[in-house]
């Protein structure tokens, strides 16, 4: 028998240009279910929301929700909290909030992080006899999930990197001077983002040398290569990740490591640091393109592919919860690549919080400074499709309600 | 009597997300006139390519030229080349090559030094007795050309730098924890496109800072309004002009200054500058976002009316050229902001050639560090419509033949 109560719905970790379409989907087909849900309640800052009390109900018919399909950020707030193994004082606290609001579905949307608090809050619920259904939603464009073929949100922000690099590439060969141009690509640990520039060679805008953190990256090698491409075509490409590391293990570069001489601040990235030394040791023109919060936030670069499965995996996360199912986030099986075919099943949280996902290494090239074509087949179905973002003023339609 | 003979279309200076629409506008209607005017070239890299015989006959029936119309960069090859007044050696080549391809129709799509150009060589042709009508086609994101309401390119730039911060704006404020966002926008004198961000306000995302350069930015007063923003409401949003000066007019920053030690290079802009400091001096989390050359290079930001313009000013140039002008630049002139409305003029490329127009007062706030309501009029009609830059698979189409 179906549990009779309410739903509740978190965002958590960093955000995707796709996270409010997941809350926006989920709205809706909850809102199906009335007869059962009886009332969808969202939490301000995911799991800290519900720590203080902060939950909102939402009219699932409000013509304003329509905007969330095409706004950034984690529209109803997100957070980094952490709940650690025997801080019965966080359970209880949730579960006396979990009973105050009667939320019997409880659903929540982030990443590894994110999926370990949700699996650890089923856990708690079952042991106390509270009966509620906990499913996870995946979202990351680290795409670092296990379990799961992707995450929402990684062919969006792929697409972005993809079509952004060929932009700038275009811009440059406009020149006949040379120059070096060094992207800076998000993914602290796993390189999915980062080697997905290497399709910009599908725009005619093939990317030189391509560096994510699963390999260790060599500063000598790399100006070699830097060298060598410049005196070949004076023109070059180099995509990085965020997260480089040398052989040791170390990150090349920590953000936030400041100075002290007033004119040398320094709070720039890898591709500050690299153009510096590129420019110093070899005196070409470089220019450091750090993509910053636009590769997680540009809605109008919108994956129709990535925006019918978050469809997909709202509703069927819905119908899964209905049916009974708690302690597990819904995972995207691919079938194939070409056609691209696809089918939706459930993973156990606790398979997937403790692994973080890695690039395989079949994808990076054996020097570890460019991807292998293969990769192509992978990204290529995911990006395809166009969602217009923008209203006819120009502007991009957001929603601003909480 | 219309002079028969060739065209030949050149590109110059920095490019723009619209330049190669220009190009694109101006064959098409070149090609309507094939009784007088009887090939079209265009020229690699500007005017080198002229001094180096790189001439290119353009096929107008060409299908791929579509494209572009969404392509970014300067499609056949931009320059920063300078014409010295007594370079009669350059002159006389350019007067060889010209003779060589019969060309008696010029047009040179570029910002200030472009129509500087094209303006000294119009004067040599005539004081040879060459009859070649040379018009100019403006072109520039900094929006910095006289006699011209604004200038091709910037429409689209600025709709690029109003939905950016925007959605890095989202994407911030779904934090509770607080935090500095330092947008850092091209401009070296003018502060037209740094000024744009000031209409993210239409998007409910305003930026609280905004620094141009043509008044003085004062460190302290920075940091004390910066503080006084983040202690009220803990999210702070500054747009700042890369060529923002210190009151004695100096640089804030040049880029390319390195310094010695491996680890501390540095080779950021103003952002990564200021960064640095602000997270020093306060404490603060802080994010330096400079949008590089994506804020000149995003087709799929493209403004209907910034391309509708192109097309309108190509044709216009193609036909005051076969009507015997010469020596002139294309101008708009608004008539009014709402409903949105110009005409087209010619103003002499003297009078243009002189001026950097730099951003009115009225449009600075009295405390230079933000901007004046009024801007949102002269803005807001120049970002409206819309264009698909995508194909089905989810890539931008780039013309790439040349």
């Amino acid at each position: 028998m179906r549990e009779i109560g309410n739903l509740l719905y978190g965002q958590s970790g960093g955000p995707t240009s796709v996270i409010n379409s997941s809350a926006y989907y989920l709205i809706k087909e909850a809102a199906k279910h009335n007869g059962i849900i009886e009332n969808i309640y969202v939490t301000r800052h995911g799991i800290e929301g519900v720590l203080s009390d902060q939950l909102v109900k939402i009219n699932p018919f409000d013509k304003d929700l329509e905007a969330l399909l095409t706004t950034p950020g984690a529209a109803f707030g997100t957070n980094r909290f952490k709940i650690k193994e025997n801080a019965e004082e966080i359970y209880s606290k949730v579960l006396e909030i979990f009973k105050k609001y009667n939320i019997r579905y409880f659903f929540y949307n982030g990443g590894n992080d994110s999926m370990d608090t949700i699996c650890k809050l089923d856990k708690y619920f079952k042991s106390h006899e509270y009966p509620c259904y906990c499913i996870g939603i995946p979202k990351t464009i680290d795409n670092d999930l296990a379990c799961t073929d992707h995450c929402l949100g990684f062919p969006t922000s792929a697409k972005f990197i993809i079509n952004s690099i060929s932009q700038v590439y275009f811009d440059d060969m406009s020149y006949q001077k040379g120059a070096v141009n060094i992207f800076e690509i998000m993914g602290r640990n796993a390189g999915w983002l980062t080697a997905s520039s290497y399709l910009s060679i599908l725009n005619n805008a093939p990317v030189d040398l391509i560096y994510v953190p699963e390999r260790p990256f060599d500063m000598d090698e790399f100006l070699k290569d830097v060298k060598r491409i410049y005196e070949e075509k004076k023109h070059v490409f180099v995509a990085i990740s965020e997260g480089i590391k040398d052989k040791d293990g170390n990150l090349l570069f920590r953000r936030n490591a400041v100075t002290d001489a007033f004119n040398h601040a320094q709070l720039g990235g890898v591709a500050t640091l690299l153009s510096g030394i590129v420019h110093k040791e070899l005196g070409y023109k470089v220019r450091g393109i750090e993509f910053s919060t636009l590769q997680r936030a540009s809605t109008q670069y919108l994956s129709k592919v990535d925006i019918d499965e978050a469809n997909k995996v709202s509703k069927f996360a819905v119908e899964m919860a209905l049916d009974g199912e708690s302690g597990k986030m819904v995972v995207i099986k691919r079938i194939s690549s070409d056609p691209y075919r696809t089918k939706l099943e459930l993973a156990s949280l606790d398979e997937v919080g403790n692994e973080e996902r890695v690039l395989p290494d079949s994808y990076i090239n054996a020097k570890g400074n460019n991807i292998d074509p293969s990769y192509i087949d992978y990204v290529r179905p995911l990006i395809k499709g166009n969602i217009n973002a923008f209203d006819d003023d120009g502007l991009i339609k957001f929603y601003h309600k909480l």
